[in-house]
């Protein structure tokens, strides 16, 4: 792209968030520094926001699709809702006398994790079934809004709310700006994000679009209740993702951000339509502001993804380089 | 309701109206006759409107549900998936030679309801994957967009898109001036809806709920394609509709609309809730500008709907007192 071309996406940009009517407390991406993912990004929306431009799309196609877990929150030292079935594990324990001595019940309050890794799926399987199943879906997003609203990251001693990245809460609401609707697209469970979705990223539980565990309708005792069962009725990782898309959203998405090779199917699907497309894949490279991981780590790990992305022409997004601030906590403070 | 509440509302929904900036072209609900049903409309959207008052809903919870086949479009003599299936067969016959002596696509070939019938919900499962599966979802949608644009209703020879009911398109519309968020929750196959409900209906993709056949990712020919399986992924009907409600959209609607028993629990777990709620449902009473059918009737069969209405504090919409006109067809000549 040329300058002129970049400064007159910016301008036209600039002109349609202000037409918007929309209220700026700050210019659009401000914990972005100048350089090409920012640049990206920004010619992007200009390019399919040009009405009579040759990449216009029309705004009720104008889907951007979210990664969660280390796309728009931090997912290190440990997924968060793990950290959650594990809290809520030892919340019921006095309950289950039998977890003392019952693997992978005894690896979480043991705080065993050289055990609980051990476990393997199958032992995950049974700690969500365990602590995320035989309540009906409104106790659940109880239970749940108030432990992602009181617990705290082992790290930073932060709401985990307050890990959410600033540069990722300010791209959402860049798009939204531009009349693009943004979904989150994750592997994790879609009951666990939904509760507090809207207000901390802005998106509602009906564009949440997640891992889902089994539900039946019910009377009991006379009340219409919908139950959650001990089964998975899609479990939206990898080759899924499009698939979840496909359920939920029902049109492929022009844009689509992920960080971890769960997305490489995601970004894949919906960067091969035809038209102007965009792939973004958070590259966790800051060893000092947060954590560097992508090859062999066992949570977000990223290598096809990597080795892919020039031909694929999605863009990295070096979290050292490209964001001015990574924490939402630490950059709007307040917020 | 007083005479003095209804006025307030009707003014204080008409002011929303206004001050939302669309351009009317004609009153809100102006094939709606005065009356009953009208009024719980517009009190029901006056009062959740109304910012500061007891049952104020904010807009991200104002969550309508619409069932489609009888509710927002006619399903009689038959429904319009299944004479689209049947069209189907007889395209796809030419290179199925074995047709003509198998059920139920002898049936089919053969024109023979009864035999038809007789194969019973196999047999549906039969022409469904046999006309629905085995193609990518953008295949599948193009196939069906051109059938729905194209094909006549047997008995009136309109289009499909103008055999819509005129009055629910105006509360549809009517709704989201009074920032609604509308859905469809229906029986009938997603994929089939979809291409075409936002522009007759204004309802997005990712807006319609219904019924869904399994869909698997997989890269052909190095070309990402979504391809639809012969197996069912969720039978969107009776018990299941809250459930695909809660899956696809996340929290419970404040308002619902149906017109058969297969929308009860749709009903009853919408109108359950706490706060102001509004459950309604087309009765199908007019012989003469439709069909009159409810007991007994095995395409949109209503008994328990109608026993328990009053109970339920449900409202029944007649076809034949509420609405001055039917079908979109002869009310809006054009659009």
């Amino acid at each position: 792209m040329t300058l002129l071309n970049a400064s007159r996406g910016m301008s036209l940009a600039t002109a349609l968030v202000l037409a918007s009517g929309v209220a700026q407390a700050q210019a659009p991406l401000a914990s972005w520094n100048d350089g090409a993912s920012k640049q990206a990004i920004v010619d992007f929306v200009a390019r399919v926001s040009q009405e009579g431009g040759p990449d216009y799309v029309h705004p009720s196609e104008r889907i951007a699709v979210f990664d969660n877990d280390g796309t728009l929150w931090s997912e290190q030292p440990v997924y968060v809702q793990l950290a959650f079935a594990m809290d809520r594990v030892k919340a019921m324990a006095p309950e289950h006398p039998e977890w003392k001595d019952t693997q992978p019940f005894k690896a979480v309050l043991e705080n065993d994790v050289a055990a609980l890794a051990a476990s393997g799926e199958k032992g995950l399987m049974e700690l969500l079934a365990a602590t995320h199943a035989g309540m009906s879906t409104e106790e659940f997003s109880a239970v749940a809004n108030q432990w992602i609203r009181s617990a705290r990251h082992p790290k930073t001693g932060e709401l985990y709310t307050g890990m959410t990245f600033q540069p990722m809460l300010e791209l959402l609401q860049y798009l939204r700006e531009n009349r693009f609707k943004t979904f989150i697209v994750s592997g994790g469970g879609i009951d666990f994000m939904r509760p507090w979705a809207y207000e901390v990223y802005g998106i509602p539980p009906e564009q949440v679009v997640g891992s889902q565990i089994k539900v039946s309708y019910e009377v009991k005792d006379g009340v219409p209740t919908l139950m959650r069962e001990p089964g998975i009725h899609l479990n939206d990782d990898k080759a899924v993702k499009p698939v979840g898309i496909h359920y939920h959203i029902g049109h492929r998405p022009i844009a689509a951000f992920g960080n971890s090779d769960g997305d490489y199917q995601m970004l894949e699907w919906t960067t091969s339509g035809p038209g102007p497309r965009l792939g973004m894949i958070v590259h966790h490279d800051d060893g000092e502001r947060e954590v560097a991981y992508d090859r062999g780590s066992h949570i977000g790990g990223l290598a096809k993804g990597l080795d892919d992305a020039g031909a694929k022409g999605w863009h990295l997004i070096s979290v050292k380089d490209d964001w001015s601030c990574v924490f939402r906590y630490a950059c709007a403070p307040g917020r």
